[in-house]
């Protein structure tokens, strides 16, 4: 039976999952954990539930990819190394290079690390699980997965910003976006649930984890999104802020005395609901605070996504359904509620009750003229898709 | 007869208008310009048309309202300097401190050159042209009247940023937005055209000149604003960028070796219009332009409008009157015309004929559920209006 890898490597950690072919189930996944740090970790949890569990130096990504093949054998999830036949790569930078997803070979990893400017923490750990796996599962096809292909529909003028041409010319300084992979999984869902042609409709999905995004989807493409240059931009996140008067940061750094790249850091790690509140980037430790700071950056983040939503339907010329995904997305009723009410004008109808509980489902009445879900999203199914679709597993 | 002067001073020029009382008519208007450079010039326009130019030499802004106290008295416009009972001055930055227009005494003055960081450029120059007023005209009123009191009704939710809290405790780190005195005035001209009390209605006003801007007024108080700490946020303008992913600075900031300084001088002077279509800051030029990316610019700036006005409908529930108002707003029909295109899906019956023409009215059909008008903005009538009210003229 033919098996399928799905990999995200962080800068240093290293998630899989193993999906069996042609049936999609998850028969092993877990992760490796501080590699190439002091007290790494290695995981796997089966299908039948059982979990297994190692300390162990993990120097780097080779040593990971070893490890997860030692184990797939040890504990009998394959019987041999060659029923994997693909493996795909989540990968956060694609630039303008990669419009869809890609079987890399040598010359497209090159790529791949050479678009590292884009995201420097990420490009190169996940170009070096790429060359992990070629060298230790020989011919089985590496696909990579970009969050950023998605994006690639966008048009210029959603695409650069106002600032001098050149920087575009000469340093494709535009928006790429991210979280591609999780919008096109939940836009299918999306029109499966609405049982239309996706191609006919104008989604907004609402990716809300830790990083959080909006997308316009219209006739199935992306057609704008609040990320940027890099994940940095948009709406307030976890702990990045989204977008900020430039002048603010000049000002700041001052004040500060801060460089460029402290700011940024600080823009990136100290900001957003963490910077607000001062007490957690974490909504569900906001969500019962009585502190005013902690309601506060939820009455914010709420905000930003209802400007987001509004700025996007615009965009588009109205919008027949929204999708909320991503941990908060998925369990944070509050949110969701709230920002419902706040755009009932448009023709939103909520369904309260049924909005209590979380899972894949409608939120709004069925007469609603816009429909709003809750979907929850699986990146590695999506990867795990296009691996299939890319290495002509079917 | 009682006169109210009010003045508009820049880093290096100075415009003012001369009303009469009680009638508000200009009797005489003109300006300094290049004062405290080579080659300065003095102009002023009587209301029967008659028009005096000279070039000489105008050191600073009290060479400057010395010269303009002279030619009052030269043509006959005032008989006695007693006969200006008082004179307004538009303010650049009023921080939190001026939540409205204020009479300007010795401690407020202070409190006006205190707020240069908010605008080195500008509180400075306006700041010597109070001085230089309360100098020269002993015991008349001055009254400085804000861009950003207007935007003091702001709540935290929306003038705050998601950076850590520490920036606004310690710097008053915030949004103040800009050209309040205009939209003040237009949304009250507004509300007239529209028949309704200010206080029930939802509005966005487009201020759309060199500098551009996006308000959402709610019953009659700013409500959210695109320009944020300084003028430099929110749309696409002449030469300014508007928002962008800071991530995208730091990195063209590398790759071209720029200070933050220098970027910020770049996103505020070579950017906006004149950066995209690498021809022109102006909208004039742009407009019958075939090139390709002057076409590109004009469409970006089209899509910024357009997506501010859908979040501020959004984070309102709704908006009752669109208003177009400034240089573009008022005098280009093709950008309206675009915008309210793109915002039929909202309730927006264009008028397109009534649109053919500028000047005071509406552009869309009786029956349109969203009214959109054209109204020329008048700060400096505003800054009369205040004067007269705060130091009790009439």
């Amino acid at each position: 039976m033919k098996k399928v890898l799905a990999i995200n490597s962080g800068s240093s950690s290293f998630k899989y999952k193993l999906f069996s072919l042609p049936d999609e189930k998850v028969i092993a996944e877990g992760m490796a954990d501080r590699v190439g740090l002091p007290d790494s970790t290695f995981d796997m949890k089966l299908a039948d539930g059982k979990k297994y569990e190692e300390k162990e130096n993990i120097p780097d990504q080779e040593a990971a990819v070893q490890k997860l093949l030692d184990w797939l054998q040890k504990y009998n999830v394959v019987t041999d190394l060659s029923e994997i036949a693909g493996v795909g790569h989540r990968i956060v930078a694609g630039g303008e290079y990669f419009k869809d997803s890609a079987i890399i070979d040598e010359d497209k990893l090159e790529k791949v690390f050479a678009l590292k400017e884009y995201a420097p923490l990420h490009n190169p750990a996940e170009g070096e699980g790429i060359r992990a796996f070629m060298k230790l599962l020989p011919g089985v096809p590496e696909v990579g997965v970009f969050d950023t292909s998605f994006h690639e529909t966008l048009d210029a003028v959603h695409y650069l910003y106002p600032i001098p041409y050149e920087y575009y010319e000469k340093y494709r300084a535009r928006k790429y976006g991210a979280h591609g992979t999780s919008v096109r999984y939940v836009s299918a869902q999306a029109a499966e649930m609405m049982k239309k042609p996706l191609d006919e409709l104008k989604l907004i999905v609402c990716h809300l984890g830790s990083g959080a995004s909006i997308t316009a989807v219209k006739d199935g493409k992306s057609y704008d999104t609040s990320m940027g240059f890099t994940p940095l931009a948009g709406i307030m996140m976890a702990t990045r802020s989204g977008d900020v008067d430039p002048s603010l940061l000049q000002y700041v750094m001052k004040k500060e005395n801060l460089s460029m790249d402290e700011m940024i850091e600080i823009l990136n790690k100290k900001s957003g609901l963490l910077g607000v509140s001062g007490i957690s980037p974490d909504m569900r430790d906001l969500k019962h605070n009585p502190d005013k700071r902690a309601q506060l950056a939820r009455e914010m983040f709420i905000n930003r996504i209802v400007r987001f939503i509004g700025a996007y339907t615009a965009e588009m010329g109205g919008v027949d359904g929204i999708v909320f995904t991503a941990g908060i997305g998925e369990h944070d009723k509050r949110v969701r509620k709230a920002v419902m009410r706040d755009l009932e004008f448009l023709g939103i109808d909520p369904d309260f009750d049924a909005n209590e509980t979380n899972g894949q489902k409608f939120i709004t009445k069925p007469d609603s003229k816009i429909k709003v879900m809750i979907i929850p999203t699986d990146e590695e199914l999506m990867i795990e898709r296009d691996v299939v679709r890319l290495a002509h597993l079917d």
